[in-house]
C-alpha cells in the first residue's frame, strides 16, 4: 500500500511538487483535505477552488506545473493528465472493498427446478426464481429479488435486493439493477368500452442490452407486442419511468425522475436531466441534451440543448426567460407609450384646430 | 388455431379483400408487418400510415372498403368495425399465455393463523400475511408481498411481487397492484412543536374500489381519520403519488409520475397526464383533462382541458405559449416604438418652435 | 374511556358550552360530524367553515367563546387553546391502536451470525440482516427488509416492509423508513471513456440523523467518499430523490416527488413543496420555502418563499404569471400602437407638405 506522496506519484508515473515524503493515510474530497490526506482538483481553467487549500497532497493537472511553482504552498502536488481518473485509480489503495465471494445458492431462496443458474452466480436469501428462468455466470441475485417465468439474464449482472423482473424479460450482460426497481410491468393502455377502461394486454417484453444500469425504484414497462428496449451502455438514474414500446439508443443518460411516455425513441448519447418529461412517439436524435424539468412534445434534432416546457433550443429558452422577467416592466412601458401617444394625438388635434386657415 | 386470412375473417365474421388464402403465423405491430403476419390499422380519417405497408394481412375499418378496392395493393385486408378491438381479440390465437393454475399456498409463505384465504387463491413464496387478514377467491398474492394486519381483499385480485399493503386497508374486487407499489403508508402531516415536526398519527385507511389498477412503485397514503379512496375502475400508472384523504371518483386515469397532495377530490372520468401536480384540497370535476406537467392549484370545472403551471384552459395556455415565443421580439418592438415616439415628439416640438406666430 | 362531552372537557381541563351530557362514541373529521361524534375546528379567524355544522361535539379555540354564546347552536363546544392538538390527544381514547408487542426474531428471518440485535427489537418474516450489522433496542424490522453488511441502526427505529438499506449506512435513533424506500444506492456518476460511460464507484454512505422520517419509495443515494446526510428531525415524503453527497440541515420538509441533484446543501427548517427540483451544488439557506414544481438552479437565501422554474422570489413570480396572462392582450396593444403611430406619422407628413411655405 502506498504511504507517501512519492509512492502515489510513482504508482501514477507522475511528477511531484513539494514534499514527496509527505505521508498519506486517506483519500478525501477537497473540502475535507488534511495534512495526511490525498485529494484531487480537476479544474483546468482556474485555481480558484484550490487556493484556500493549505494542506495535504493534491492530484492536479500537469498544465498547472509552472503556475504552482511560482506560488508558495504547503501542499504537495502530484501532476497528472486527468486528476479525476488518477484519483479513482488510487482510491482502492486506501478504501477496502470486500471481494465478491461465491456463496452459491442460499437455502432460503425459492428456485424452480426448470430454471438454470450459471457458474459462480450467487442467489441470496429469499430470492425467487420462477420456471424456465436462465441466469448466466457470476451474477449476484440479491435477497428478495423476484424473477418471473422465462426471463433470461446474461453474465456478470448485479441485481440488488427486492428488484422485481416480470416474466419473459431479457437482461443481457453486465447489467446493474438497483434496489426495488421494476422491469416489465404492464404498459399503461386501455380502450374505452361501455364507459369503462378495458385493459389492453401487453405481450411484449423489456430488453436491457449490455452494460445498462437502472436506478432504485425506476420502472421500465413491457411493450405491447414488441420489446421496450434500452440500448447498450445506457445509464438510468433512480425513479425514472420508461413506458411501453420505448426504444432507447446506446449510451443514453436519464437522470432521476425522468418520465418517457409510450413509444419514445432516442438516438445515441442522448442526455435527459432530472424531471424531464417526454410525450409519446417523440424521437430525440443523437447527442441531444434536454435540460432539467423540460417537457418534450415533439421530435428534437440531435446535437443541441433544449430547455423549457414545451422544450425549445437553449438560447431561445434563455431569451424567453430573460424577457419574461421584463414582462411587468414591459406592461408599464406599454401603458406609458399609450398615454404619450394620446397626448401627442391631442396636441396634433389642437395644433390643427389652432392652425390659421391657410 | 386460425391459419389463413380467411380463418381470421370467419372468426371475426368480417369481409376479406385480397388473397383470403394468405397464411398467418404471427401478430405484429404495423412497422413489423411481414407477408405471413397479421396487424391492424385503426385510423379512420387517412390511409397515410398504412400506404407504405406492402405485405401481410391487415385489420382495417370497413369504411375504407371502397377506397381499398380502387388501389392496387398486395396486402390482404380484413374489414371490421373496430380494428384495434378485433386485433386484441385475435392475439390470443397466436400468443400463448399460460393459464392461471391453482398452486395454493407456498410452504415458504408466512401466514398468520387468524387470516382467512379464499378458494383457489395462490400465495407465492415468501409472501407475508399478517393477523386477521381476509383474502377472497382466485387472488394471486405474489412472492414477497406483505399484507398488514386486518386488511381485507376481495375476489380476483392480482397483487404483483413485493407490493406492501399496510394494516387495515380495503381492497375490493378485480384490483391489480403492480410490483413494489405501497398502499397505506402514513399521510405526511406534522405539527410544529418546540421547533420540531411532531408527527400527526394517521388512523384512516385506503379503499381501492372494484377494478382499480395501481402501477409499479406508486404510493397511496392512508387518510387521517377517514379513508383515502380510489373510485371504481380508476387506473393509476407507475410512480404516481396519491396523498392522504384524497377521494378519486370512478374511471379516472392518472398517468405516470402524477402527484396529488392531501384531500384532493375528483369527479368521474378525470384524466391527468404525466407529471401533473395537484395542490391540496383542490376539486377536479367530471371529465376534466389535465395536460402533462400541469400544476393545478385551484378547482377545475369539468369537461375542459387544462395546461400549464398554474394550469389554465388549453386555448388560453396555447395563446400564452405562442405569445411567450414572441416576447423577445415584442421587447424590440417596444424599444422601437419608444424611439419613434421620441422622434415624433421632437419633430412636433421643432414644428411648433418653427411655426410663425399666427 | 370518556363517554360524554363533559368527560372530554374534564380530560382536557377545558370549558364546555352547550349540553355537557352529550354522548360521544367516535372521533371524526368536521365533514362527518354526527350527534354522537367529536371533531375539531382550528380556524381562529372565521367561523365560516363550522357554521353549517349542526351536530355533535366540537373542540374549538377559546377565543370564540363570546361569539358562540351569542349564537343559537345545537352543538356542544369544548373550548381549548389549540383544537388540533387537543383532538390528537383525545383520538386514542376512541381509536384502539394495538400496543407494540415484542415478538423477537422470526424463524424465517435471515440473520448473519456476526450481526448484533438489541433488546426488544423485532425482526419479522423473511427479513435479511447481513454481516456485521448492528441494530439497537426496540426497533421494528419488518417483513422483507434487507439490511446490508456493516450498517448501524440506533434505538427505536421503525423500518417498514421491503425497505432496502445498502451496506455501510448509519441510521440513528427514532428513524422511520416507509415501505420500499431505498437508502444508499450508488450515486449516479460516470466518466466518459472511449465513448462509454464508465462508472465512478461510490464509497461513501448515507447518514440519517435522529428522528428522520423517509417516505415510501423514496431513494437516498450514498456519497462518493463522504456521507450523504439528512439532518435531525427532517421529514421526507414519498417518492423523493436525494442524490449523492447532499447535506440536508435539521428539520427540513421535503414533500412528495421532490428531487435533489448531487451535493445540494440546505440550512435548517427548509421546506420544498411537491415536485420541486434542485440542481447540483445549490445551497438553500435557513427557512427558505420553495413552492410546488419550482426548479432551483442557484443558491437561495433564507427566510423567503420562491416559485417557478427557474425559481425566483414569490412576489416577482406572481407578477410574472399575472403579466404572462396579459401577454396575448399586450401583443394586440403593441400592434395597435404601431398602427396609431404610423397614422400620426402620415398625418404629420401630410401637415408638413400642406403647410404654406412660411
Amino acid at each position: 500500500m502506498p504511504r507517501t506522496a512519492a509512492d502515489i506519484a510513482e504508482m501514477l508515473q507522475a511528477q511531484c511538487l513539494g514534499s514527496p515524503s509527505r505521508e498519506i493515510t486517506d483519500v478525501v474530497t477537497l473540502a475535507n483535505a488534511r495534512p495526511d490526506s490525498l485529494t484531487f482538483y480537476k479544474d483546468k481553467k482556474s485555481l480558484k477552488g484550490v487556493e484556500s487549500c493549505q494542506e495535504g497532497t493534491i492530484l492536479i493537472a500537469s498544465s498547472w506545473a509552472e503556475e504552482l511553482q511560482k506560488r508558495n504552498s504547503d501542499c504537495t502536488w502530484i501532476l497528472v493528465a486527468d486528476p479525476q481518473s488518477a484519483f479513482l485509480e488510487v482510491i482502492p489503495e486506501f478504501v477496502s472493498v470486500p471481494d465478491r465471494s461465491t456463496i452459491g445458492i442460499s437455502p432460503t431462496a425459492n428456485i424452480a427446478d426448470s430454471s438454470s443458474i450459471g457458474l459462480e452466480t450467487n442467489i441470496h436469501a429469499g430470492a425467487t426464481i420462477e420456471d424456465d428462468v436462465v441466469i448466466g455466470e457470476r451474477c449476484e441475485i440479491s435477497a428478495g429479488v423476484v424473477i418471473g417465468r422465462g426471463t433470461i439474464i446474461g453474465d456478470d449482472c448485479l441485481i440488488y435486493p427486492n428488484v422485481v423482473i416480470y416474466p419473459g424479460m431479457e437482461i443481457q450482460n453486465r447489467v446493474t439493477l438497483h434496489a426495488n426497481c421494476v422491469i416489465g410491468a404492464d404498459g399503461f393502455g386501455y380502450q374505452q368500452k361501455d364507459g369503462r377502461h378495458a385493459k389492453i394486454p401487453h405481450y411484449g417484453n423489456v430488453v436491457l442490452e449490455d452494460d445498462v444500469e437502472v436506478g432504485a425504484c425506476s420502472t421500465i414497462d413491457r411493450g405491447f407486442l414488441d420489446s421496450t428496449r434500452i440500448g447498450t451502455g445506457s445509464k438510468i438514474d433512480n425513479q425514472v419511468m420508461v413506458a411501453h414500446n420505448c426504444q432507447l439508443g446506446p449510451h443514453n443518460i436519464l437522470v432521476s425522475q425522468v418520465g418517457f411516455a409510450g413509444s419514445v425513441t432516442t438516438g445515441a448519447y442522448v442526455i435527459c436531466a432530472g424531471q424531464v418529461g417526454v410525450a409519446d412517439h417523440v424521437h430525440i436524435a443523437d447527442e441531444a441534451v434536454v435540460g432539467a424539468k423540460a417537457g418534450v412534445h415533439k421530435d428534437l434534432s440531435g446535437g443541441e440543448t433544449y430547455l423549457g416546457a414545451p422544450a425549445i433550443p437553449e438560447s431561445e429558452a434563455i431569451r424567453q426567460v430573460m424577457a419574461a422577467r421584463k414582462l411587468p416592466e414591459m406592461r408599464s412601458q406599454l401603458k406609458h407609450l399609450e398615454k404619450q401617444l394620446q397626448k401627442m394625438q391631442q396636441r396634433l388635434d389642437n395644433d390643427q384646430t389652432q392652425k390659421p386657415a391657410a
